[in-house]
């Protein structure tokens, strides 16, 4: 019986040959494993995650290479792991050769710039014995005195850095205010306020690096979500988390880690530091947001499926586990319906759909794809799973948007032009390649209206 | 040269004479270190942490009783331990054959009950295929058409808790509103919502649970500060808080575990679970303030010696580390100034002195004693270190309230009646016996008004 191997992010799937390690298969597969040493268990590189399935014992080789907590954890070298059943195995990013590919790059839009926090230069007088008022008090009185604002909150992390930026940069600070009335951050003088942006979608994460002042993006950051080792949809992610409190959890904070590192990282990249992100919105569908939250996703898959909160939330970053400024608020647009989330309402607010005249179709195409059909003001959305077609799941030669996926093609005459990502050899097809070709095939009046095949030479007959 | 050996947190202290152990020594000081064995290390039981000082090194037998973790942080057992130089040693309480006492009663004063927070019992429908709303805006729904509450916030726990708390309690909850404003908590429909207050002593803590119902206390706790390890006073806990940030947050944490072991205790005692307590207010001096909410406390060692913060302030029990109610809040009175903090406006609300027609001294004694004059409805108010005389330090026979310490004592003629701490024999004075002492010779007449000691036939002329 032939044993298949599922290699995740990716999602290459094929059979691997008896005898044949993951290494192997990866290789068949175009899965671009790095690998120094040609695949003799000396270099330590090939590190891969076994997630489903049973394989082979773990060799002296990979103890060395792995801690007793990585082994314990399923994680192996490719090289010296052989299956013997059926497999799902996860590809640790740091462990392919080529990044996997995720979009970040958009239109620009033009919009006013105006964030809920904004950061106010602030000189306080030193106490004395004259002035014996608290270091809160003092800054809270400067506040209302030259700036007018009544704060009614301070944040507490805000408090616990008060003093010590007081005293350490020669009493001015910046204090940043959200909503005119709570302190959320206290900041040294110099750093600009940055917001960061968030697309959780139930495959790719976007995240972006604003700078609150100009409203100029500053950085953008691509990824996988990495949740997709336990499962591809949002039910199969549903079902995982249902399992236990524990493995909800687990999700979250695989989202929440990639967030953070994404954070830093970007910060870095335009010298400054996560903790100066003072004000963040995320979206997602529904499912996403509930787990990013730790809200229960049980409702979201009985019917008549409703989400447990629909309305917009404001939460504090720390309460997520978020390492940007502790005393930020992350903003949540609203959910619509259990299938219809704050990701559709982004979509909505940025077409501004509502204000076309004529009827218009609004299509977010994704792992789910949300549909809007806008009319006289009027909005009737809903949301179908499409990730498996346009990601390639189910799909015979079908793979995400990694190293070796044809992304473009083009039938010319009777020859076929393709472009791979990565420019290597051609191992499978992404959505955007299966869309060029059907359009292509459509073009060539090889697929009729209906989607069907027609006799044409180039057509054969298969088994399919 | 004599070496002296200082126990905490009971505060006895005396020579230990060359070749003695530390159980040797404590017994000797009257320190009821628990010893099954007959101090021959063998039962494990005499355990104490060395603070300071030079000990022997660790016996084959302590490596037996004692995590190398243990070991590492200077736990040893007191009958296998030789001090080398002065020491100071910490007995952790759990080593005590007697406990030490902490007075929590008091006289009954009588308030109005009007907690901030508020309990209501929510019935919601079900949702079904006529009623999708999510699951939070049917709640909010039901609060505002029955009860005619517009809550603004929801705290994300509660969130967390509401849909699985509607789905196993067919349909009906207690919300926690607090101010009418904010949903804390989302309970269960039986338990009575529970209210904890706890005044956070320089030396001792006492920690109350309340009905918030009927404003009953149902439960007390006294128990030492566990910080008292790292200095007896004020000035001690700053110093070694500052030393690092590290440092400061051990601090915090040793007072949040005790705190939160005190909760759950009373909570268990009364059948009811920590989570049950949805609302809490904390009063200490500004350092046990500052300490306790993770605010440098180097400004209070600095003329002029301001506070970071005295306004009265709303910090969410979980960030503070406190296991109650996630969503809960915790009140912090107002401090008055860095050394008349939030238990003396507490002592000045208790006693109303603020409405006595007559001048009237409010008397606060601790190891700080804060004092209040009032007259004509002007306060004022200063504080002073009292605790080495009250509780036996720098006296040459003084002590803490533990075992064998005389609390009570009379001259009846002649003779000394006195009382000791669990009726052993005497080892030591503590603070009441030292006032019965004074009161005494004074009403004998062996003392004047002025404190001096005069002439009389008991009186002996000493080396001090």
């Amino acid at each position: 019986m032939p044993i298949y191997v599922d290699f995740e992010p990716i999602g290459r799937r094929g059979e691997c040959p008896n005898g044949q390690s993951l290494l192997d298969c990866a290789r068949q597969l175009g899965v671009e494993l790095i690998n120094l040493c040609g695949g003799h268990g000396s270099c330590g590189r090939c590190v891969v995650q076994v997630m489903a399935g049973v394989v082979s014992d773990p060799t002296p080789e990979e103890e060395k290479f792995l801690t007793p907590a990585r082994l314990q954890a399923d994680y192996r070298l490719a090289c010296r792991t052989f299956p013997l059943t059926d497999c799902k195995v996860r590809v640790p990013p740091e462990s392919l050769s080529t990044p996997q590919r995720t979009q970040v790059e958009s239109e620009d839009y033009h919009l006013e710039v105006a964030p809920p926090v904004r950061a106010y230069r602030v000189s306080v007088p030193p106490p004395s014995l004259e002035d014996l008022r608290g270091d809160a008090e003092r800054f809270r009185d400067v506040l209302s005195e030259r700036h007018g604002l009544t704060v009614s909150t301070v944040d507490v992390q805000a408090f616990q850095a008060l003093s010590t930026h007081l005293r350490t940069q020669d009493w001015t600070v910046q204090a940043v205010v959200r909503d005119g009335q709570e302190i959320v951050a206290v900041l040294p003088p110099e750093p600009r306020p940055l917001g960061l942006a968030v697309d959780l979608g139930t495959t790719k994460i976007a995240a972006y690096l604003l700078d609150l002042l100009s409203g100029k993006t500053l950085a953008a950051r691509g990824m996988m979500n990495p949740q997709i080792a336990y499962g591809e949809d949002v039910i199969a992610r549903i079902t995982y988390a249902q399992q236990s409190p524990k493995q909800a959890e687990h999700l979250r904070g695989l989202v929440v880690a990639a967030l953070n590192r994404a954070a830093a990282e970007m910060a870095t990249q335009v010298g400054a530091k996560a903790t100066h992100i003072v004000e963040a919105v995320l979206v997602g569908n529904t499912a996403m947001h509930h787990l990013f939250l730790g809200l229960p996703v049980g409702p979201l898959a009985q019917a008549p499926y409703v989400p447990v909160v629909t309305s917009a939330l404001d939460v504090k970053a720390r309460d997520l586990g978020m390492t940007i400024a502790p005393g930020a608020y992350i903003h949540l647009l609203p959910n619509i319906a259990g299938y219809v989330g704050a990701d559709h309402v982004a979509a909505l607010l940025a077409t501004d759909i509502a204000h076309t005249g004529e009827a218009t179709l609004l299509l977010d195409i994704g792992t789910n794809t949300e549909v809007c059909l806008a009319q006289r003001g009027r909005m009737t959305s809903l949301s179908c799973a499409s990730g498996p077609a346009f990601e390639g799941a189910h799909i015979s030669c079908g793979m995400r948007a990694a190293s070796g996926a044809i992304e473009h093609l083009r039938l010319v005459g009777d020859r076929v032009e393709f472009q791979t990502i990565g420019d290597g050899p051609p191992v499978g097809m992404c959505g955007s390649g299966i869309l060029d070709a059907l359009a292509q095939l459509r073009r060539a009046g090889i697929v009729d209206r209906r989607g069907r095949m027609r006799t044409h030479p180039r057509v054969r007959e298969g088994n399919t």
